[in-house]
């Protein structure tokens, strides 16, 4: 008995069938004497369509006439989802982002939340009813529309747990949970039953594809429960919390990113402040960079590679090589037949044998580490793209989450 | 130089083409030295789309979550719009029903103006800006969407055109103005320069289907210019306003109206309140009633006939057998094979050979009338329903309208 806040993905919602599925989770949760509201995404394609249709007529679109046309997405799905309830006897009411209160600020497309007037959320709830909100839009200052961005309707979701103060954020998507491993690699990856917001911070960004990190990052702010679960299959999902129960397990999981690339600059004097004006200056281009390395060179000079999403590869080489003069340095390289395979738990920071072992059973099956980079709860090796299925199985083994 | 208002139906933004048609109108009115609000549809078959999508889920779904999901067709086609129309480099917002201050009564699925705030579009026209806004839906006093029904964009445009003070409300359509027959009928029919408001509704009601009544009502009450004209070719259209110029012709225009029935009720007891009881009933049940014909029978009795509009029929035949007996009628027929014929002019009050001219055309060329209505600026003749295209014909060509 509580407010429980569902989050459903446009594959949840694709079609009648599915739509009526979603309307039989939420009529469950109602029945089991919660008061439900509920954020649904666009159905499947329905973004995609719209994204098309506006191309059509003038690629070059303002984003806040964008915002208006995908906007529309939610708003039909949120319709079609109060009719299945309705077909079911119970009491529902839709509401835009807008009517949900939801006010972001003027960065049409990628809006950010800035807050929640819950009066009219509050009234309906109050009335007994379930409310369906369109996730992933709300309304600026100006009373126009936006849309939240990649991530969005998960992070709607998480926003109104904490506006409501709501027991728990169910984030229902395709898949049952977080595992251990992605099962399409390591067949005999566990499901897990909690993990921490920490852990699931960098299990996402280290290439889960679960949750989306802006809605982790919010549920840890606000210190919302969340669940993600499978509207497909009825099971218990993974619980994502501050505090975890005690575990057995010293790690949570093994995590694969193929989408990233190296990149090295070679023969760079040694002085300070080279490695200061590169990444200023990439961080001034929004590339974000990760795993960095820097050696001396025998000459006197020394190398810095570090990895990018492969995505701003030919972006960040375009402008090292601008500043490459200035610097000093001889070469740039860059690498994309590269893959970062990690392991993520908060156990790590008191087992410092953990990164041993791991080390260890990547040595024992040939796979060559050509880059490490650690923190408290995780250590991610770079290693040869080809390799990386190989290395996850072997990683997950060595640590015994299948037994 | 002014404030011009235009509406742009659902075939006028069908597709791509049309949308970059009608956006090239806008940006002509523009040019030309103007503020234009521009009242936009859904797109083509948006609005059958929707609601298909809806019935697959739940046939008996909340009308208020039917204008949740029916909104979303003009607020694609506005963004669709205003993105075209950023093409030309002009400026350009696009606002939904809400946004645009358009404040309806509680009645979802067919809801009437209460009121518009025209502050935001006040501010925006302002601003230089073209304002495109979404026809057909408002937001009521709860700050839930609702839409406006049957004529509702044209009703929008108008109410728009009132609140703003606007000079001119041209209604783009897929035809070209309002013409002194249906030209599909009669292809000398002549297109009118101008008609008066009371003789557009007398045209509209009487099956012309250029303008919904409901928009003609409202711009009389208000005194806004309408012009009537297509999007699709570039032409002078028909002016719709309260004075129109001395022209040589008492009539404006011949219209046919094939969606009659008529009904009669015969052996009613000649005493008072019998047509009362009748027509209060049918009142009640929202079925208009419209030439009326009562005539004395030879035994001391009364029959009573009339006519509805053909869709009406069964419900109004099943309400009379009901009250048959209290009433101590015989019995009930009706007939659907009949059509009413109709002329309009304001000329007609004072020109009483009119009406003969129309029957004296009908009677030579032996088509017999059933019935008769006048009234201040039209008369109307019931006939066969397979001769209602010749009727037209003969009666257009006896006033020397194609000449």
């Amino acid at each position: 008995m509580g407010l429980i806040v569902q989050k459903f993905g446009g594959t949840s919602v694709a079609n009648v069938e599915c739509v009526e599925r979603v309307a039989g989770i939420i009529a469950d949760t109602y029945h089991a004497g919660n008061n439900v509201v509920a954020v649904v995404s666009a159905q499947g394609d329905t973004t995609d369509d719209l994204i098309r249709k506006a191309k059509e007529i003038n690629p070059k679109a303002s984003k806040r006439e964008m915002d208006v046309l995908l906007s529309t997405g939610e708003q039909i799905s949120m319709s079609l989802l109060a009719m299945a309830i309705q077909k079911m006897d119970l009491p529902v009411v839709s509401l835009t982002g807008a009517q949900a209160g939801m006010r972001t600020d003027i960065a049409y497309g990628n809006a950010k939340i800035e807050r929640i007037d819950t009066e009219r959320l509050e009234s309906e709830i109050g009335k007994g009813k379930i409310v369906i909100i369109a996730g992933f839009q709300g309304t600026n200052r100006y009373d126009d529309i936006t849309t939240l961005g990649r991530g969005g309707s998960d992070t709607t979701a998480v926003a109104f747990a904490a506006a409501l103060n709501a027991d728990l954020c169910q984030i229902y998507t395709d898949v049952d949970g977080v595992y251990t491993a992605d099962p399409r690699i390591v067949p005999d990856a566990k499901k897990l039953d909690e993990i921490s917001y920490d852990e699931m911070l960098e299990l996402a960004s280290l290439g889960a594809q679960v949750l989306h990190n802006r809605s982790v990052e919010m549920a840890k702010r606000y210190s919302v429960d969340m669940e993600v679960l499978s509207s497909f299959q009825k099971a218990q999902g993974t619980k994502v919390k501050e505090v975890v129960g005690v575990e057995k397990m010293l790690i949570r999981g093994v995590a694969r990113d193929n989408h990233v690339a190296r990149i090295a600059i070679i023969g760079l004097p040694d002085r300070p402040g080279t490695v200061f004006q590169i990444f200023s200056r990439l961080g001034k281009a929004k590339i974000n960079v990760d795993v960095i390395l820097q050696s001396i060179g025998r000459d006197g000079t020394k190398d810095v590679s570090f990895t990018v999403d492969e995505s701003n590869t030919e972006n960040a080489v375009s402008i090292l090589k601008e500043i490459l003069p200035s610097l000093g340095g001889r070469s740039i390289t860059h690498d994309s037949n590269i893959a970062k395979v990690s392991i993520v738990g908060a156990g790590m920071a008191t087992n410092p044998g953990v990164a041993a072992k791991m080390f260890e059973a990547l040595y024992q099956a040939g796979i060559n580490i050509q880059m490490i980079s650690t923190s408290e709860i995780k250590v991610s090796v770079l290693i040869e793209r080809d390799e990386a299925d190989r290395a996850v199985k072997i990683v997950h083994n060595a640590f015994h989450f299948g037994s």
